[in-house]
């Protein structure tokens, strides 16, 4: 089927390990939004792009955007595309890999002289991770035409408004608007991505289709009890706080177990006022909560925080419950994950269905076009760490897969 | 039965404000071992033991020490008595009370001209809580005869060593041996005390009388998991090291409520690394557990630290058990508890007997004689706090049982 050079796993590697480069600090990866760095990372994607027989340009909220034209000028495109900011101290292919490899299908394309029926843009997001101004998807949030120009006006931890930090950029804040695609120019948005998880790790692929990016609840738990002498307050007399939220945290974790592809997380939890003998009065946690689903989601953020309610009224403790933060669910196009998994089983792979629970831009390109995603295993499940690591003949099939992806991309039936 | 004056509770209140003035502090109360608050309470002390028919004096450790000869010179005595030092930030009763309220008593015979079978001697010992030199009874080891003399080495917080303290205090350390009574010469020691715990409040009691200071374990418990993203691991492959620790902190309560009198307490517990959208790679807690019958505690131990490691293997995580501390049972003499509960039932009241959560220097004095002693309900159950409270008419009553069991009291049936 496919003909003619493939992929370099090699040259993705490189691409990966120089991006990694443009970086804060010597011995480790920060590249946050709009800094120095970015800007090399930038000319370096560029480049690339360009060498890989693209039009490329810096968009007007930074993003890197190199446009593969079809058999005739004008054409719609597929786009494809992940995010070239970093968290601080990261890994260097969440986010990475999914460019370079992208650039690296393209170029394949063009060494074999092929056009197809539809254009092919690569996006190299300015911002995904949100680390400098604690807002994130900016990046494709300007593609998606989401953009909210309030957040112009929020500032950095030295005290430069993202405005400002455009303009020493280079660009025009008054032009955002003009990074936006209109929906009838994208056909589709596709990424690839490492998984950041261990589901493909612990079952052997390389790769996976996403079902969708989670939907996620965040809530702080509040529990007060009576705090009192470890030695002198009988079991039946004691209100404790701590035995009243250890109750809570098995009860997230009972109720999501029971639910495919539904998690619960308490990361946190202390103690007051925790000493070795004093019982403790107050305890607070918080409780994360994802799904796929986002029926299941809300059915077990209510079913929980019925169950420490009762928890509370069985230990006569107070149970405070309040929400942090809520997203939905953004669901993965029928239609293109079938595609993808027609690639993945054309390279002779077991097609393996998983949601995403960490976010990614689709979260915003799905308000403007269908999305899709591929996963990449990691080792481990390890990212947003320098321990991140992949395997290079995992990169490889990946991006053999994707490719394939590519040059048999249908649009949706309409 | 009781004729003449009843001990005042009014002067036993005005004693008990006239101590807590002798503070580091003007705004609370912090008075420990051998500091210039000590020799100011100790002054007092002594002259209420004057004032009160005793022969009075300050022994070698800095203990105050007030005997009343009985119907003959050179009898042996029945030792009463509590300790004299705080806590920093303490309440006026903890020890204090004990030692006001057996003075009290001693005047009430005095003033009745009544001198009994035995002496009577009262101790207002220089150290219980161990605050200065993080070692604990050194007044009551004194007069048992257990005082280690290593600890004269020991150093508080700005470098003074304890036997630079003594000196400094006016005593001599190479004499401290001479603060030893001979078994022959204590008939027992009983000790009244406020509860420090919820029980007599809980049933309307004014008084009870303790059966044992209840032996104690302290465990350090570290449990190793693994740290994960908590959107992107599934349930099933989580090692989460807070869900294990909070079914240990559930089966110590389990454990513990089915047993009278044993209590267990998770009063420390922290989580790393200690983000909302982590899973928790490590935790660690403490583990305190008490009972008045070493039998029971070490059973509870047991199968708490059994119970802890087959967690650890069901969830894959490494749980690490480390004894911190270990203190045996003193058990109060059961002829002892009868008088005192004859006492109080003479008063009219319920006996209630209930074992002490808390330590008491009793546990040093049943090295040298039988032991027992009176609680006194407090408010709430707190102590080591400014809150630390009681009832003017507890206080009453209780030193109305205390001369009772004192005018009542017959030496251990040999």
């Amino acid at each position: 089927m496919t003909h003619g050079p493939a992929p370099s796993a090699a040259r993705i590697w490189d691409h990966c390990e120089e991006l990694a480069r443009c970086s804060e600090q010597p011995d480790g990866l920060t590249r946050v939004f709009l800094s120095p760095e970015q800007h090399a990372a930038s000319e370096l994607v560029l480049t690339w792009m360009r060498d890989a027989g693209m039009q490329a340009r810096l968009d007007e909220i930074g993003n890197c955007i190199g446009r593969y034209d079809g058999d005739r000028a004008g054409l719609p495109c597929l786009m494809l595309g992940s995010h070239l900011d970093t968290v601080r101290d990261a890994g260097r292919y969440d986010g990475m890999l999914g460019v370079v490899a992208a650039i690296e299908c393209v170029r394949a394309l063009n060494e074999r002289g092929r056009r197809l029926s539809f254009a092919v843009v690569v996006a190299g997001f300015a911002d995904e991770e949100g680390v400098r101004f604690a807002s994130t998807l900016l990046g494709s949030r300007a593609i998606a035409g989401t953009f909210d120009p309030a957040v112009l006006d929020r500032v950095d931890a030295k005290g430069v408004s993202m405005r400002e930090a455009l303009v020493q950029f280079g660009l025009d804040p008054a032009c955002l608007a003009r990074a936006a695609y209109r929906r009838e120019d994208i056909l589709a948005y596709a990424e690839l991505h490492i998984e950041q998880g261990p589901v493909l790790e612990a079952e052997a692929l390389p790769v996976g289709v996403v079902t969708a990016i989670n939907g996620a609840n965040r809530l702080a738990i509040g529990i007060g009890g009576v705090a009192g002498h470890a030695g002198t307050v009988p079991m039946s007399l004691r209100r404790d706080a701590l035995a009243a939220a250890a109750e809570c945290v098995l009860e997230v974790e009972r109720r999501c177990a029971g639910v495919p592809d539904l998690v619960g997380t308490v990361g946190r939890l202390e103690v007051l006022p925790g000493a070795t003998n004093v019982i403790p009065g107050k305890a607070q946690f918080t409780i994360d909560i994802r799904s796929p689903r986002d029926a299941d989601r809300h059915a077990a953020v209510a079913d929980v925080t019925q169950a420490l309610a009762a928890i509370g009224r069985r230990r006569g403790v107070a149970v405070d419950v309040r929400p942090l933060h809520e997203g939905s669910t953004a669901t993965c196009a029928g239609w293109l994950t079938r595609q993808l998994g027609d690639a993945i089983a054309a390279e002779g792979l077991p097609v393996r269905a998983l949601p995403s629970g960490a976010g990614h831009d689709g979260m915003a390109m799905v308000d403007v076009t269908d999305i899709g995603m591929l996963f990449v295993r990691c080792k481990d499940g390890i990212s947003h760490n320098p321990a991140e690591a992949i395997a290079l003949a995992d990169a490889e099939v990946a991006a053999r897969v994707f490719l394939r992806f590519i040059e048999n991309f249908r649009p949706a039936p309409s």
